[in-house]
């Protein structure tokens, strides 16, 4: 494996257990009923022991869109033409995009960053990283080799360090790129052990018979590339796709310095099954920011231990499940930071 | 019943159907898959709808928390002692509550109204609009009289009248009151058509024993109340509470101006429940922010027919759960109003 990536899989620590026993405690001194913030006093609590800090912060919030191609389209697997991928990173740049209303709601810096994107656009405002014009088809032979994958996990690491580098106190990720709810289906029925009928959903509204055409290329290309299920980087290179491969990089690059991760839907997810094979502390670095209607998804958060914050019913994927639940971190460090205890406000405990 | 309820009662327009058959195709326009982004979808179509606007506005939102004491408590009922009442109230006008926390988040006028406290509380912040130092135990008669209930109802129409004219365009509603559980338990068991069993939970925290006891105390309360169901402010005047009633008002008054309103938990879905049965328009003024602990919460919702937007195991009440859910209503008409449309960006529609 490459030197620099070992050595950042190996850096991260485990969170702060001491962090999250004091706040545990605390968290029962302030003027409400014991527990009765429910999930937003957990989130307290994780983000206690991920920044190792009594009081967290998670503002401001920064965003990192990935974009790329995949060569698997060649087999009729999506709803929409991979012209698609470029056209909606013009969107993303122009602020027309949903990811883009999210981004501003919550006050984030947005970067959108081509890792694969099969044609060019042309725009400084663009982060360009590209390890090539696309993925090969992994129905005939592996999505990428072993340095375009290992470079793909590498611009996502460089792109939140750049990041976190100015100043962000949680990172939330999204992507954009035609055909990749194949890649993570592939990936995902073979890394979270589910079948690849449970993997296979119906991406950006596919019907019923294209649905059971891409699981049919699904099942014989995962036959085809026999990826080792106990090494997920191979699994990764063998059926991924760079905007996979860059996810599964920003992700071990956040947990490395102690920063929250907001994971997105099932694309994302699939990223971050790979980041927590890699090192088993990951997991404690994520949140799930949403469950979506993309049935994989369940599967892959359940194989990673990780409860989703919000159920909307999206399947839009470029980060906005993440973005839209980034209120409730920051509702949980307020909580945290700002209510009374009850010996401050005078108010009778139990 | 009182003239200016009536009037009040009978003002409540529908939702504009034009409205959201306008908004359900203009949603499709925007770069993103049909229904890619599920409930927030159904939220932007309903917004329309109340609002009458094809570009709807849900900020400045504002906090009404309506708060009052129970006569109910002689009973044991409650895991606190009603002294919290006017303690909570002095936390939140000193901004130390958990409300208090999420309305800054949120960017909300916060207002704490006193419609039946037992105790005094001198302080400017605070609007009073006290009708008796706390209902009468209705274990042993009825919790208010007529004119208490409908007084109390009109003073949670005057607070988000003035609270509407100060230019908010969304109500969130709380509520505060040691023992009001138990009024709502025993106001949802008659108009939900749910048990006794059903309709009672923890509260703020009891013993199972307690759970068992304040059960058997609500049984025997309606049996000898035995309040007329399908007379709704009947059963308010006899086993309600002050702040429940205001929170039927409050609702009527927004509704009447077509300003959207979150619910909050169990005790403001109760007040929700009489309000709905007053007009049948009611219902579709109302988002509910969340489902919490409480177990009562979900046959409150089903009975009006609300899905909650989040479920995050809150059982604060104070209004908590409505301003975490605010975001989502905030985001769904951004959505509505600043994603481009696929021909606007460029983008091929599938």
């Amino acid at each position: 494996m490459n030197k620099q990536l070992q050595k950042l899989i190996e850096s991260i620590e485990p969170v702060s257990q001491e962090k999250i026993s004091k706040t545990t405690l605390y968290l029962d001194t302030l003027t409400k009923p014991p527990g009765s913030l429910g999930k937003l006093e957990d989130i307290a609590i994780q983000l206690a022991g991920i920044t190792n800090q009594e009081a967290p912060q998670v503002s401001p919030p920064g965003i990192l869109v990935f974009a790329a191609d995949h060569g698997i389209v060649e087999e009729g697997v999506s709803a929409f033409p991979q012209e698609v991928t470029v056209q909606m990173i013009r969107n993303f740049l122009d602020g027309g995009a949903a990811i883009n209303v999210f981004a501003r709601q919550i006050g984030a810096e947005l970067q959108v960053v081509d890792v694969g994107a099969a044609d060019e656009v042309e725009d400084k405002r663009l982060v360009s990283k590209k390890i090539a014009a696309g993925t090969r088809n992994f129905l005939k032979t592996d999505a990428m080799t072993e340095e375009q994958m290992e470079a793909a996990v590498l611009a996502g690491t460089e792109s939140a360090e750049a990041m976190i580098a100015r100043g962000i106190k949680c990172l939330i990720l999204g992507e954009m790129g035609i055909g990749n709810t194949t890649a993570a289906s592939a990936l995902v029925s073979v890394l979270a052990g589910c079948s690849v009928d449970q993997a296979v959903g119906y991406g950006t509204g596919i019907s019923n018979e294209v649905k059971q055409h891409k699981r049919n290329v699904i099942e014989e290309a995962v036959k085809r590339r026999n990826p080792d299920n106990s090494a997920p980087l191979d699994v990764l290179k063998k059926l991924g796709g760079y905007e996979i491969a860059a996810i599964t990089g920003a992700i071990l690059a956040a947990a490395k310095v102690k920063i929250p991760v907001i994971l997105d839907g099932f694309i994302c997810t699939s990223g971050a099954i790979v980041a927590s094979r890699l090192n088993e502390h990951v997991k404690d670095y994520l949140f799930a920011g949403h469950v979506s209607q993309e049935q994989g998804h369940q599967f892959a958060l359940e194989d990673i231990g990780l409860e989703p914050l919000l159920e909307l019913g999206l399947k839009l994927g470029e980060g906005t499940g993440a973005a839209l639940a980034f209120p409730m971190l920051e509702a949980a460090v307020r909580m945290r930071n700002e209510m009374a205890t009850f010996d401050k406000a005078g108010v009778t405990n139990k």
